[in-house]
């Protein structure tokens, strides 16, 4: 899950999760997070996550998309669904979400 | 530099900054980011700085401007033209930038 996508592109878009962890049901969460990595790479469009959270439970996850379409396809998935749920429900206190078009992109991904 | 920025509005502008830490230089690099988050505050344009980073030293710091414009003048400022040379030369191993622009924008900003 640390890795960089080295692939977004301008007109993806990105799916930007800022979320405020509770102490509640880690083992529940970290075996949700694998299985939403895994089931959002199976799914049409889905460009690649980044995701990094600190020792006191802030994190961000930023997802990259090529379409809105493919974001409102994952966000009805029904699996994701019930974590979205659980994620309100429990493992968050508190989040902000933001889609955004992506306008342009650099970095060390062509070194690294 | 841990919360939540409730402010965000379509239209506005994201710049995602994805950044592998090396282990070098760690009292330097904190007090250069401290002083970024202050100086970025005095900025026109600037609405605010999400970030957040692993014991991995993976992170991920998300700024939201109003404008283009605000962007360039941030990435052109002197100060922090001396804090990108030394991301670059000391402080991360490997970096991805993108700059987006806001679609939409929900949470739980109304009752956080």
């Amino acid at each position: 899950m640390r890795h960089f996508v080295r692939s977004v592109q301008p007109g993806d878009f990105a799916v930007i999760f800022c979320a405020q962890r509770t102490t509640d049901d880690g083992d529940g969460y970290n075996l949700m997070g694998d299985r939403m990595m895994e089931l959002a790479q199976t799914q049409p469009g889905y460009v690649g996550v980044e995701s990094a959270r600190g020792a006191d439970g802030f994190g961000i996850t930023v997802s990259y998309w090529e379409s809105e379409e493919a974001i409102g396809d994952w966000k009805a998935n029904a699996e994701h669904q019930i974590a979205q749920q659980l994620g309100r429900e429990k493992w968050y206190s508190s989040f902000e979400l933001r889609v955004c078009r992506v306008e342009r992109s650099y970095g060390t991904g062509g070194n690294g």
